[in-house]
Parts: structure tokens; sequence; C-alpha cells
């Protein structure tokens, strides 16, 4: 397996496209399109959340077809737009079919921005021409940019991998910033290989990696309406089906899935240090994901990694409340490699050189449990006054 | 029920102290004692945290004995302060029992500060003279600002009632601020009154009253390890039986523990406003809480409040992540009297008399799930600069 620079344009067979079309804002990249030479297979995440945006039905109508494209825009979420929203996302993926000559039932949509809004269906449909026309091989970058809202910077990701089957790619992008919480995180990201892989285990591999990766990830805790996470392969007239080779494939995927995951913590919406929160020897995988999760959305906890406090009181106190099956007296908690709290008492640590740990931009809360083999981590942000800034001066 | 001005000295039958004992700063009051003449009854509730502090222990311990005193520390919670820690609640509230004359198991008590540190015992020792010396029937207030710590103004209330063996009274102070979430909530919190009650009939209208305010209150979302709210009663040769006599005591102790429960809302750490969610029309009241809960804790939702913009989106996607039964295209929500959003779509709200709702203090938002007859309504502050501010600069 080896990294590669760059994101989606590593990878032969699609192309892609991002215009500036005035969705909401004038000259912003807000339209854009993945599209496979081949037909495809397709994985799909999508929000739990009971209020989910008409793109989101739209995919979950769709995702088991044979796919070819994939329509996005930043700017305008669709969300609470009712039959009329539906509507649009319908016709807009019916204008892309009659121009690529592929069914309409191959085209998904994702969307992201603001909530209960239409989009401008008709500005919009007159500019799927020139959309199209632009797909390139190596526009790949561009549609990172594209669909970004509050993000400050692109997030991709590429690995190549080896199988008996030859030499594939595989790369993705995100979006992520604000409303990112641990339930199929808020955000969008496509995933895209050349690697030929079976649905039935596309579908499979795929939940696994975001469980460990999109789903253990916050920033503020909220999940929200459109979140829509997309992997395609080709349809092939072979598929990886070695063990071996689709282990290949499932490091390389989770690879990219974890460096996007990584990148949207760093870049959450004000965040300034992005620390993981690892869980070791719970009782149960479920105990070790509630304690981490206790621990990672604690405001305290957060608004203490902000101003850079050693506070090992306000995690062992968020360790506390989690619904989880452990003795505190047995609890040890250690940033870094430095333990603070041991068998539910402070120890004696150099305190100096706790703070040089909490100045760092990245670093590691490790709470060992004591009560059994089950290991869990999360990735979290601090909340700092431009959390409060962005999303307190944001505009219905 | 007639509301009463000031707070715990409204009751005859107790008296108070505080004094300034060094504790963790010099010249602040910190140390303090609510004693009664008579014997008590006392109902307490306690933090759910698997970590509590000493003080939390000694209280669970003790609240089924006839209580005489309470003694109150802040500036320190005594928490994570192991088996010296409970030591010094034991050998602080024995010294007490002693100049007082009456059983060691009388006495309670209730700490709030910083955790992890052992409270100063030999200094707090030679104190408690000085502390019974000063007690005072008309120094209820001085507690209710004795007891504060982040809080930016004392919490007092109090009510008379009338019960067919004449007139009592009944009066509580409270402390909140930070770590402040709806399962009993992060305070403290003490009611005293004249009025003789039977202990099993008082710890079930104290649970009841405490589920519906100090339980549904949220700050932060953090729950701490001191939570601890106590009622005493004294005990007499008769106690309040009738029906109506009781109704006319629970009426009056939800009316002074509801008026703590907003104080502290409103005194939220950096909060500059608070603001009721009332869900109405859930199939069950767990429902109904989930989404209340849901929205309240929301950081998106409280940094809207915050910067005055009344984005419904947000609530309604806080609405759709609760975990509770609904179908969100049923949903309508109203700020005040005006209806937002409604079955699943915005309506077309006059957007400047919308905005002039969220430029208040206080003010409501309605949740109407259509889906049964169960009610639940949270309070909830902002979250500000100002709360960010006061987190991140706290010093461990």
């Amino acid at each position: 397996m080896k990294k590669l620079a760059g994101g989606l344009s590593n990878v032969p067979g699609y192309k892609f496209s991002a215009i500036k079309s005035g969705i909401r804002y004038e000259n912003r990249l807000d339209f854009s399109i993945i599209s496979s030479v081949n037909q495809c297979n397709a994985a799909g995440m999508f929000t739990t959340n009971k209020l989910f945006a008409a793109p989101v039905k739209l995919c979950k109508d769709r995702i088991n077809n044979p796919i070819n494209s994939i329509l996005i825009n930043s700017t305008n979420a669709n969300a609470c737009t009712g039959s009329e929203g539906l509507e649009t996302a319908e016709i807009l993926t019916k204008n892309i079919s009659e121009i690529l000559k592929v069914p309409e039932s191959s085209i998904l949509m994702a969307s992201t921005g603001i909530i209960g809004v239409q989009l401008p269906r008709e500005k919009m449909q007159k500019q799927i021409p020139d959309l199209i026309s632009k797909l390139s091989l190596d526009s790949g970058s561009i549609v990172a940019e594209a669909i970004m809202t509050t993000d400050t910077a692109k997030k991709e990701s590429a690995y190549s991998f080896e199988t008996s089957k030859g030499n594939f790619n595989i790369a993705g992008i995100a979006k992520g910033s604000g409303m990112i919480a641990p339930n199929m995180a808020t955000m969008l990201s496509f995933i895209i290989t050349d690697a030929p892989i079976k649905k039935e285990i596309m579908q499979k591999i795929f939940e696994k990696c975001i469980h460990k990766t999109f789903n253990a990830i916050t920033v503020d805790g909220d999940m929200s309406t459109n979140d829509t996470a997309i992997l395609l392969s080709p349809i092939k007239d072979f598929s990886l089906e070695q063990d071996d080779d689709i282990e290949h494939f499932e490091k390389a995927l989770f690879a990219v899935i974890e460096e996007l995951a990584k990148k949207i913590v760093k870049d959450g919406e004000g965040a300034t240090k992005c620390v993981k929160i690892s869980v070791e020897n719970a009782q149960t995988e479920k105990d070790a994901k509630s304690v981490a999760k206790s621990v990672a959305e604690s405001l305290l906890v957060k608004t203490a990694i902000f101003g850079g406090d050693p506070n090992w009181g306000r995690i062992a106190c968020a360790v506390g409340y989690a619904n989880a099956n452990f003795d505190i007296n047995s609890v040890s908690i250690s940033f870094d490699n430095i333990e603070v709290y041991k068998n539910g008492m402070p120890t004696n640590f150099d305190l100096k050189k706790v703070e040089q740990i909490f100045k760092k931009t990245e670093f590691e809360v490790i709470i060992n449990l004591q009560n059994g083999n089950s290991n869990w981590c999360y990735l979290t942000s601090d909340i700092s006054y431009d959390y409060v800034k962005i999303n307190a001066e944001y505009s219905t």
C-alpha cells in the first residue's frame, strides 16, 4: 500500500467537473460531478437523522442500482424542502442522465448547506451542459473544493495497493466542519476506486471502516440532515475475490477514510487542536465507546483542551457519567505517556510536563478502565471562541 | 401560597452561619452551616456520576438518620481525594457534632469547587468554633452567598403556605453555574421547611419535584461529581398527613425548586438568555423528554440563541436526531406564538417578528410532535464567548 499525493484524479476511469453556478453566492464553486466511465457498484451510508434531506432520500432509493455519477451541490442542503425539493433533485439528475445517455436511476445526488430553502432549479438546469462539458480526468481536486462549506481547506486522500490481479488505486474527498457528530458524521464523502469489488462485499467493508472513522469523530455533537458517504467501484468482467486481495482493498479504504476523518476534526469549526481519546481495557466495545464518546463530547473537556489546561478532573468526571460498566476506583488516565490519575486519585505528576502536552495541537488522552479487553477511540476537536463566533453569526 | 422576599431566614427553627476560612482563596465566604433547632427528617438526591465526591458518600450513608445540620464548603469539591478526603469530611462533621452536642450521624456535608485537591483539614477544624459561634436566625442569605462558585448572584426562594394545621414556610438556596446537566443537575441546593412531613412522603415528593425542575435544566450537559439536593423538615409530635395539606406542601416545594432551577439557568456560565424548550403531544413522556433534551443540549441551537438567529433548521435537525418515536413530517415548531415550521416545512413567517423574539432574554420554543398527549419542557441557556472564556481560562 502506498500513499499518493492529491486526491480523486489518482483513480483512472473517472472524470470530474465543478463550476460556479451561483446557488447561494456569486463566484463560488458550488456545483460539481463525479462521473465514471464504467457503470459502478456503489456502497452508501447516510444520516440516521429522521429529518433527512431530499438528496439523501434519492440516494437511498437508487444506491442498489448500477451507478454512473454523483451530482453534488454545496451552499444549499435541500432539506425541509418537501416534495418540491425532491422533485428538484429528480429533475436535475434526470437532466444529467439525458446528456450522459445513462439511466436516470444511475445518477446519485448529495447536497450541503442551508436548510429550508429551495434550490434554484431552473438556474441550475441551465448550467448542467456547462458542468458536463468541463468533465475531465484531472479535475478531482476542484470537486474537493466545490463541496466545501465552512471548511477552511479541501480534504482529499489517495492510496495505491497491490493485489493478485494487479495494482489498483483508491481516493476520497470529504467536507466536514460543523454539525459533526459521531453517527455517520455530518458530512459528505465520496470515495472511488478502480478495483472491481462485488457489491455485497463493498457495503460490508465500507460500513466497518466508517464505524471506526467517520462515526468516531466529534466536533459539536450535532448530527446533520445530509450526511452522505458513497463508495464507487467499477463493474468489470472480474472482481477482487481472494481474501488477501480483499484485505489489501480494505486496508487502503480504511487508510483513505481515516485520513479524511482526521482532516475533518482538525478543520472542525473554530478548532485549534485534534485530540485522540483512547479507552482501553473496557468490559465490552460498547462500554469503551460510551466512555470515549462521553469524554470526547464534554464541553468542559473541550474548553479545557482549548485553554491548554490539563484538567484531568473534568475528564474523570465525564468518564464517571458515561453509561458503562466499570469501577471508578480502578480507572487510570494518561496524557500521552504521563499518568495523571490512577485508581481514582491524581498522581504526583509533573504539572509543567503535562502543560507542555496540552500546548501541542495533537495529543492523546488514554483512559484505562482495567475491566476487560475492549478498546475504542474517538477523535475530538476543542471548542474555541471561533466556534461560537462562526455559529452565532451564521445567518438564517 | 404566598411568595416571600429573601431566603432561608423566612423559616423559623433554623440557624445559619458562614465564614471566610481561606480554603482556596483569602477573603471569600467559603464555609457555612445550616443548623436546625429540632432534629429533622431529611430527603436527598445526589449525582448519579460514578465518580462522586467524599461528602456525597457521607450524605448517602447518613440521609436516613434524624438530621441536625448541613455543613457546606465551596472552592473545593473534595472529589478524587480517596480515603483521606472521606476521613476529612467525617472529622469535620464529628467536630461540629461535638460542639452542638448532637449525634455525629446527624451532620451532613456538601462541597463544591476544584476536583482532586485535599481540603485543608486542620485549618478548617480550627475555624469550626468561630463558625458555630456565629449561628443566627437571620444569616440565611450569607449561606446563599457562601455556597457560590462561578455564580454571579446568590439564588434563594421562599414561600409560605396554609394547611389545616396552620401556616408554614419553605425556603431554599442553590448554587449552579457550570457542569449543569439534567440528571440531578450539577449543583448544590438546600431546602428547609418548618412543616413537619413524614420521611417517606418527603422523599417521594422531593424526587417528583426535582425530576421536572433541577433534572430538566441544562447549561453545558456535564454532570458533576458533587450534585446534592437536601430537604429538611422538623420531627415534631404531629405531621402534615391530610391529602390537601400534602398538596399545599408539594406546591410550595415545587415553586421554590422551580424558581431556583430557573435562576441557575439564567446564571449559567456566560449565559445571556434563558429559553424554555417545550415539547407537546409526544407519544410518551420519555419521547417528549428525549426531544426536549436533544434540542436543549444542541451546541448549534445554543450558539444560534446566543447570536439571536432564529435558526429553525438547527432546531428541526436536533428534533430529528432525538431518540423518540414520531413522524418528522407531522412536526411543527413555534417561537413564542409564531409558527415557523409546519409538517416538515418552513412556513411563510415574518422574519422580522421572529428576530424580535430571539432578541429577548427569555422566550419559548414549542415543538409539537402531533403524536400523542405527553408533554415535557427543559430550560436551557445559550453558549456564549464567555462560556468558552470561563472554562478555557479556569486553571487546574
